[in-house]
């Protein structure tokens, strides 16, 4: 099955351009850019040959009938919504990828057993409400009534926003989707590091989607004047930070092996006083793990606070941590994954499989359905800034592996 | 001669109370309540019997005549303004005992060889301008046009502030002072840490003022997405920056000795993106050193900023270092020291010397003429915070000890 190339390219250059003109590539959920980036894109759904709709979760949803409606339905999606100042690429190539798929489908004159829809995740960033992977959430039954109370800077709740959006929040049960209604959902989407690019591979296939904990550690020690404190009676929470942060560095460089995958952040500090001539009091710490192997998601972080209280005791200082949130592991299916793989094969394409470090709206459809990603390369590893960027022969290649993939396991029915 | 143990602990009280009243203890220069402390002050000299004026940099200056004006005047204060939310004692003490001194010899009936002057000088705590010492600085020469044209946050400039607080900054030259017209300046300080707590001395004899010496270093990796880039493909300014953190300490731990005295202090540091989520791409630092001793104050920095260097290259990081401010090591006049001595000795109190890690007015001051000053403890060494406190019987000592000190002093052109 041929895809139309150009069309690809014209239709992420079109719909990136969906941005706050002076800070592209910003294009947030919910907000102006975002409602004419949608109903472009549901005009386009429409000129393709599918059936459109706004499910109760303010997710858009085009459609493909297939012969069988019993089968289920084939999905294949991702976002629009981008984080401010964002990148060109992360999410719209998987949405615009599986509205060719379909597409090329209607035009090749191939009809599928299976329903095919193209899905556009309502604000898979984190959004402006606090909370990520609305739509995703919402159709995977994750989105609770509490979730629908959080509320933006100007004090809109999220069930407001989604209405807006076009969902109807009183019934968000009813967006939720039973597993017999999903025989498969495949995303494609820009890899986000620089493990592709290098190994000088063309497709990731994605094995697992990292588990994530993330911790604050709140080291308290004393603030004092530091002129005329001696470094003997200082309580320094500092110092005591900064050995967290080296032996978080050093211990998650143990753990990567080649048997898994596991990074450890500290991204944000906070001191007070922050000042110049004072010894600093407090320090303030999130400690982000990701791994996809479990053990190491539970014995990392526990291995990590008991070296830190020690530490901390050594500097006369004391420590408290606590868990902030925890994302769990997904496996991708194996049906998938060995899919992807083929049809990358198929069409000579170098894959290599790999764990996703990123979380995806996939995290949540895997609840539903057998469900796989892959990857294409980014330059430089960039992303969630403007200077993102792709080759539009990495497009096209991950492209015509999704709709491959697609066709696959469509045709799996006859076998 | 006897002092007024009451009239010292009324007039701290009173004075301290003039504050912002929601934030005690907080009077800073140029403010309502500093305007009123600074008139009742005034008031209380003329009581005393001194005659008052405020000089071209705005210093409140009470003076008892001498015999002899030839020989110059003996000086002794210290200043009245705080820091926000700062301490009841630091700078009041050196003020109140100063004005003590003066009228328990008038009322002795001892007629001084030298005129003394009680000083209140003008903002000695970092000021909404931007620089601090104020009135030291006018008093010696170190206020310059352009520091005159600095602005606070309101767009006052400095030279309208000093006019208000009753100065003539027109005439700012004409604030500074011959080297003739001083015979001496002593100031009583609390400690502001807790070496005279931690020795269980009662007075500490200042032999030096520290020197100053403060850099930013601006470390320069990537920020990446924390879940997507593998530990061995980051460039994380933070870890190059807790290593620096760590060396900093013991570096500095290194170098105290009972040779001499150094501290060095990373106090403020701003991460970039300082996100959960993502690997810090970019640290600042401040690093501040303070030393009685010239080739530390020197080698230190030196020293540490080769370490940086290295450490950075290690972690394929950028580094760039520059000096903020240099504040020279003051040493104080042997002759102040020794008399200091010999007058807590003469009381019968414990006395030890000490370097001051903290600048005062006295910094400037000793450019003047032979300059000392004296601690008294304060209780667990805290200071520019409510939490600030002294014994009266610290306080009291105090005073004796400078009121012997300006009279041995005074005493000195009988021999």
């Amino acid at each position: 099955m041929k895809l139309n190339e150009k069309r690809i390219e014209q239709r992420l250059s079109k719909l990136s351009e969906f941005t706050i003109p002076g800070s592209p590539w910003t294009r947030r959920a919910f907000t102006e850019p975002y409602a004419r980036a949608r109903d472009w894109l549901e005009h386009e759904m429409t000129i393709a040959g599918l059936t459109t709709r706004i499910d109760h979760g303010g997710n858009l949803i085009g459609t493909l009938p297939g012969t069988n409606h019993a089968l289920g339905s084939l999905a294949s999606g991702s976002h629009i919504d981008t984080v401010v100042d964002g990148g060109r690429y992360d999410g719209i190539l998987g949405v615009v990828a599986a509205l060719e798929t379909a597409q090329s489908m209607k035009e090749n004159n191939y009809q599928p057993h299976h329903n095919i829809e193209v899905i556009d995740f309502l604000s898979e960033e984190p959004s402006d409400y606090g909370i990520s992977c609305i739509g995703s959430r919402a159709m995977s039954g994750n989105l609770s009534s509490d979730h629908l109370q959080y509320t933006n800077a100007s004090g809109e709740k999220l069930h407001e926003a989604i209405r807006r959006a076009g969902g109807t929040p009183e019934k968000i049960q009813n967006a939720c989707r039973s597993k017999n209604e999903l025989a498969g959902f495949v995303e494609l989407h820009i890899e986000q590091g620089r493990v592709l690019e290098s190994n000088t591979k063309k497709i990731g296939v994605v094995t697992n989607i990292v588990g994530i904990k993330r911790f604050e550690m709140i080291i308290t020690g004393r603030s004092d004047h530091s002129g005329t404190t001696p470094m003997n009676l200082r309580q320094d929470a500092l110092v005591g930070a900064s050995k967290i942060i080296e032996r978080v560095n050093t211990q998650a460089k143990e753990y990567q092996t080649t048997n898994g995958y596991l990074v450890a952040t500290i991204g944000a500090i906070h001191v007070r006083p922050n000042a110049v001539n004072a010894v600093p009091g407090e320090v303030r710490l999130t400690l982000e793990v990701r791994s996809d192997k479990q053990d190491w998601l539970d014995h990392f972080p526990e291995q990590l606070i008991t070296f830190a209280t020690k530490a901390c005791e050594t500097e006369r200082l004391q420590i408290k941590s606590r868990q902030l949130s925890y994302m769990h592991l997904t496996d991708c299916a194996d049906l998938v994954i060995q899919t992807i793989t083929r049809s990358a094969n198929t069409l000579d394409l170098s894959s290599m499989t790999m764990p996703s470090g990123a979380g995806h709206d996939s995290v949540f459809m895997a609840q539903l359905c057998p469900t796989g990603m892959l990857f294409i390369p980014c330059l430089d590893g960039r992303s969630h800034c403007p200077e993102e960027s792709i080759t539009m022969e990495d497009a096209i290649n991950g492209a015509n592996v999704l709709a491959q993939s697609i066709l696959s396991l469509d045709q799996r029915v006859e076998k």
